[in-house]
């Protein structure tokens, strides 16, 4: 048997006990790790020193760089973030649903873990952490596999989060870090149903499709938002400035960023909203009717409207009316998060209606979606997909439930 | 562009249409299709002769012919089966959760049609029907692929019920047939992402098996159940017996029929219950002792543990605890439905806990694993999967949500 077969056969045979740990068993653990992880920071960032070092002999883009660099205090809101999973209320056990048959059975529907859950990320340490906590916390055994870039900085955390364990209710075994980080391992990794119940890709566009294209084992797809802002002709002015501002550049880097900004031709502040937005340094693309009115817009090719740019780049349009945005919408978004600013009660319906995504906003920012900023505490990642969960997933998006039915000798007829 | 390309684009537009349709106009249509079956049933009839003529030709066996062969009163029952699915509760605008964050923001989780279901089925004709009601009442379009042994069949039923659809509000594209029923079709019908949301197989291991390993698209996975009951020491004997009668030969090709009984080895009835269910036909297979005692009881093989043998024969194995029924369960089972006949609380919910599985029984049969006697009204199929739905689906299970926030100018900080 292989690392990672070893692996995974430890993962299930914990992910047993796991189920059956109460709340403060789970929470007592955590805490273990919280603490173990500050006690050994300094050989954490010892480790992390070897990954930064590799990665600049290896020519890693500076931004590359900086995501894999751990510091005292990337470990201390890593740790912040562990203490405040414990805090969270623990969703397993919970009753979802409970009704009686006319036959008398009563069916009564928990909140259970999934069991094995496979995380598949890349350079960021942090994940390891965070998608640890995050698995404990409901009961689930963790298969993590990071890049090779972060293999010592991985190998670290994983190593004082095991130890922490060991002391604990929660089997040391419950958190495995692959570390093979071949081609082949992940491969087998992503094939591997009957060990692990769900794969969950966190990263890039690429790692993503290669996990999707590749996985028989169910996926959990997070990913890609080309999101939408659309500031139809009754918008208020100041409301829109501020909204579209702060899509694009509060944090430009994340998927819930807005990348086009569709304006109701007969909106009056075009140039208001153009200028501002070209006076904090965003590079406009526009229709050839924007580029021909404003010298600093340059004109749009057609790749720019499906372009997630993820970058202080914003792709303009000027649309007849909630119609022509939403056909717009639906051709070129990627079902993330969309935005109307109006004050027209009917479009901001017709927009909702038909709009096909995971989250729509009316006059508020498109950053909102986010497990945080939705309330749930934590977040596993964002589905961009539609079965299981879809938009911000908080904790209960990694249980499953199982049905109670309590009989009195009822058969079948 | 192929025929499935043509009828994915076709598909996606009329999902659209059908996503914004109130109740009324669905049921209307549901209405419409039914009428026109029973209008055409001497059509029909004469194109599925076709089929159960080329089936004989080729060979097939009984059992096939006669899940193939379509009669007026099997026609009569699918088109009750629509008309119930007109009758039930629509899902789809259903307000999942509401609630208002600190900033003032208004969240609203409301449920929506998927998009585009992919069925992929075997033999059965009226699974044409069945699933084309379930999607088209939930909002969605839906690719159907049955097997080419039912194509002249599936082809009226598609036929009369498209025609059907052209005086309704329901687009006739919204159900389309893919006629090649090449494995290359197939093949390509798995992986097209982004136009189809879930794929939905069902039929024997083989196809599921071969859907989960080649498809991209999401996959609801329904399947094989290696059910079980355990009877207690404390357990009733009529209950017992009845109980375990029930969910052997009720129906045994079903997958929630019964496969292994666990019984206590103090159980005071157990040569009561292995001499009826021999009286009953049922082949018994045994551990050594079991075998040992009771000639008509065969030496069960290491695979009869794992087997689910749909048919009138039945593996039956000592324990001496429930401790050792729940760990035989859970190293043989399906995680689809196991029971526990007993009178002491303690073991049931020992069981109930320890038992990975989508649906557990105390003192009922496992036969009550499906959608119609959960009270869905209906059954998409039985997921076997952890994500997005475990057990019986109803309609729900064919739709997702989308989250509507409703700000008054909010941006994030």
């Amino acid at each position: 048997m292989n690392e990672l077969l070893i692996k995974a056969e430890q993962l299930q045979q914990a992910a047993k006990t796991l189920a059956l740990l109460s709340t403060e068993e789970k929470n007592e653990a955590l805490t273990r790790i919280a603490e173990a992880l500050i006690k050994q920071k300094e050989w954490i960032l010892q480790e992390n020193e070897k990954d930064v070092a590799l990665g600049k002999e290896q020519g890693l883009s500076p931004a590359l760089i900086d995501r894999l660099q751990l510091t005292n205090e990337r470990i201390e809101q890593i740790v912040d973030g562990v203490r405040q999973v414990a805090d969270l209320p623990d969703p397993i056990g919970e009753i979802v649903e409970e009704w009686t048959r006319p036959n008398g059975l009563r069916i009564q529907t928990i909140r259970v873990p999934l069991g094995v859950i496979g995380m598949v990320y890349e350079a960021r340490p942090n994940v390891t952490v965070d998608a640890a906590s995050l698995c404990l916390k409901t009961g689930n055994a963790v298969l993590l596999r990071g890049s090779s870039s972060a293999l010592h900085s991985n190998k670290a955390l994983v190593h004082v989060m095991k130890e922490a364990l060991r002391d604990s209710a929660i089997p040391a075994d419950a958190i495995q870090l692959l570390e093979d980080t071949s081609r082949e391992a992940a491969q087998q990794m992503f094939r591997l149903n009957g060990y692990l119940d769900v794969l969950i890709p966190r990263g890039g566009a690429g790692l993503i499709r290669s996990v999707i294209e590749n996985a028989t084992v169910p996926v959990l797809e997070t990913g890609v938002g080309n999101c939408h802002i659309f500031i139809d002709e009754s918008a208020q002015k100041q409301m829109a400035i501020d909204i579209v501002l702060n899509a694009k550049l509060q944090r430009p880097s994340v998927c819930n960023a807005v990348e086009t900004v569709l304006i109701h031709q007969n909106w009056p502040y075009i140039s208001e909203l153009v200028e501002t937005l070209h006076a904090r340094g965003v590079e406009l693309r526009g229709d050839s009717q924007l580029a021909s009115s404003y010298s600093f817009i340059q004109q749009a090719a057609e790749t720019d409207w499906s372009t997630e740019y993820l970058a202080p780049i914003l792709a303009v349009k000027l649309v007849q009316n909630v119609k022509e945005a939403v056909d717009h919408i639906n051709r070129y978004g990627t079902k993330h998060s969309e935005a109307i600013i109006s004050e027209q009660n009917d479009n901001v319906r017709f927009f909702f209606q038909a709009i096909d995504a995971a989250v729509l906003y009316h006059n508020a920012s498109t950053r909102f979606t986010d497990g945080e900023q939705f309330g749930y505490g934590a977040e596993i990642g964002i589905s961009t997909q539609k079965l299981h969960a879809r938009g911000p997933m908080g904790l209960r998006a990694i249980t499953t439930t199982k049905s109670l039915v309590y009989g009195t000798g009822q058969i079948r007829s």
